[in-house]
């Protein structure tokens, strides 16, 4: 078990997995550029199922020497749903599902530290994050629900129901688009500028706040470590100086003190 | 009277006012939704009108309760306008009133700290930048007049009064699709590309200087009470050190003083 | 002259003038407001005409009184310009100079402290962005031309000249409607995105950096006098102490000299 | 040699260097400026080549006065790649690189030193965010892959090969006319919405954190450095008055042995 980990967990392993991975993510880069799919389509299929295998055997290498904390792990899970998915069979209305095998490549992510740093900097932003996006899907919701009240008749294509409002308002909150569906909305409606004014004012100023929340947080982090450090080397170096000093000025009390006793009893 | 104050904040009343809040938000998305609301939109209107009722009586309680100091919180000014909206006949003009029903989900945020807590953060960083939107409400209105003027002849659709006007000019101002309304006019008008790029810089870089107001406002707020609680921590430190070696020095001058005593009436 | 000057500055004529130009500003609205300019568009010309012969008025009080001193402030040369524009004569091409009338309201920011200060916090910014901001124009100018040279046969409403290619450059930088404009290039030289690439990421690049610096800037600003004040005061306080206790060892060493003289002559 | 190195780097030759580059920028611009260029092109065809010839001299003498060491400095590189563009015949695929003249006004950014300090303070910031580009390109590949396999039947003008597809994806994280991309391909596949949410959602997030980078990073090169000469004069400061307050309290103690001393031996 332990010559299990030791072996997956060899640099050498682990460079060549890494090394696959790139392999596999421009085999099916390959697969979508058709001069190249359409003359050597098959041997890049037979290529990406045998690289399949070899990701389907270290999975269940690893899955056997740690078990059940392999899962622990969140980009073990990854790993996991993402290989399941290539196992799919590729019919029905699973077909879409075959568009994800190049998610393999992302991997790549887990497996390079640095990478694996940065993801985990830009994920760490979100629980703080949590109360604002709340408020932001709730925002979204009413103003959906408004939308489609008083628009559905008039605009069906953008309003028609809930979806396609929260669709539409999303892509208002991007500002893509957003005075074509107001004017069309307005010939009918000419207080509609209103609602579009309320929205795109109030949307973008949570997504303002939820950006300055990640950025605050980012400083935080980031200049606020090397300022903490520099503040406890500040506040070490004043207490080791006021030692020194009570030191001194004790040991000056007690010569003081024996000179008295001195004086007291004299040779 | 305390009695009823102690029922409404009860932690088991205010879970169920949360939990049909979020049911009302539901049925009210559901009646957005065609195939739902075609068959059991008769169910989904007695539902809510059953759950209107539920939230008159609780807001009719709490009037009871606080009775004018109820006024002062504006959170309930909003619980207050929000049920008198759905109160209102939706008969004439006001039919638009009853896609605001929805804004009751809205009461939400009142009910939960954590989110209460998000929008006062959001809505402190308006006061402090009154002045900068007093500006640019000022430009946008200076712009709106001349833009129409200018361009009310060429392009009626956009220009044609100042209303129309100022709505352009804030479609411009997110700028969406500014460059083909530009370019209309342009045909007539060559020279209109400088309106456009002035207004577009000078309107950008404004919004740009309300949000670093909002930006700076926020740090100002979670760095600084940080720093500044160390700060006051670093300063009581110091204050102590200083304190303590002075009573030394003190107790030092003292037994000085005693030796001299002492000598000059020597034993 | 310093009666005149008083008068001028005296709070009831400043607050008479704020409140003229507040007025004026609404007559120049109602003016682009077709119901209204329709019915009383002479009355609102005549009030425009007496409001505009009290500005130059108070414009010509304002020059006797301080002369040439004047013109040492840049908000009264802009009034000046602003006040000479309405009595420029309206014919021939000065008509679209009628438009910037409005410009007058501009004025209230040069009375209002508050919104001077803003506008003086805005300007002050470019300065420090002089040379970010001439790089800029020079990337815009080298790719104005590259663009001309490259487009001006394929795509004549977009790159058909120098100043064409620099609108829609501008336009790209935008990002508005970049795609379509592209697109229709590429059909003819297939590799053109890669001259939209590198400029849209070198621009966007370069304004981002305008950004930082504008926020830099404003943060320096902001919180540095705040953590300048507290910091020399920390220094003060400090130096304070070292003096005390400096102060209180030198009295010590004193007062030992003296015993040590005592001994050497004893009484 | 010496002498050679000193004529190039004499601020008259240096001045006159940086004026005959704007005048090939003008001359260069006016040749895009068709009223100017059908009636003078040949004379500004002419004037062209004939500063080619000067720049061409100017730097061999620099070649032959720095050697090899020429090519050390990147700035020197870029000169010697635009001057030779222009030395390329202009038959066949290569007239698009006539175009490319122009670049030699770039050449302003090397000889003036303020420029020259932006633009690397702009390339400074791109080490650091050597991770998160990585990890943006991987997505964009990522997200390519899976569009062009899922969408290039329905839509083969957007994504009908793998390099269609990263331009209209580049696009959308734009912003810039994703919607009506979106709702073309939601016509045949209804939940198409899904992969362009997270698309665009994941790509905006990665380039906020990649501007949060560049700016976290400009205030720690700016805002840090004048913070660090505070602290460490801070620090200069409080060790200045430790050693003196030290000093004097072991002078203190010497006189106290000294009183001691002479106790013991006395007179």
């Amino acid at each position: 078990m332990r010559a299990l980990k030791r072996f997956l967990e060899h640099s050498l392993v682990q460079n060549l997995i890494i090394a696959l991975i790139i392999v596999n993510a421009i085999i099916l880069g390959f697969e979508t550029w058709p001069p190249i799919a359409s003359q050597y389509g098959s041997i890049l299929s037979v290529l990406d199922r045998a690289l399949l295998v070899i990701f389907v055997v270290e999975l269940s290498l690893r899955l056997v020497a740690y078990r059940l904390s392999f899962f622990r792990d969140p980009w073990n899970i990854f790993d996991f749903v993402v290989i399941g998915i290539a196992l799919l069979p590729a019919t029905g209305g699973l077909t879409a599902l075959r568009a994800l095998r190049i998610l393999r490549a992302l991997r790549l992510v887990s497996m390079i530290p640095s990478m694996k740093r940065v993801v985990a900097a830009l994920l760490s932003a979100l629980p703080g994050m949590a109360s604002i996006i709340t408020l932001l899907l709730l925002v979204q919701y009413v103003a959906a629900v408004i939308a489609t009240k008083l628009y559905a008749g008039i605009s069906p294509e953008f309003f028609g129901d809930i979806l396609k409002s929260a669709f539409t308002l999303f892509q208002i909150m991007t500002l893509e688009g957003w005075a074509d569906i107001a004017r069309d909305i307005m010939v009918h409606q000419p207080y509609a500028w209103l609602f579009f004014l309320v929205y795109i004012l109030s949307s973008t100023f949570t997504v303002l706040n939820l950006f300055i929340g990640v950025v605050v947080n980012a400083m935080q982090e980031q200049l606020g470590e090397e300022v903490k450090a520099e503040h406890s080397e500040d506040v070490a170096r004043e207490q080791a100086h006021f030692g020194l000093l009570l030191e001194e000025i004790k040991q000056l009390r007690a010569e003081l003190s024996a000179i008295r006793v001195e004086r007291q009893s004299p040779p």
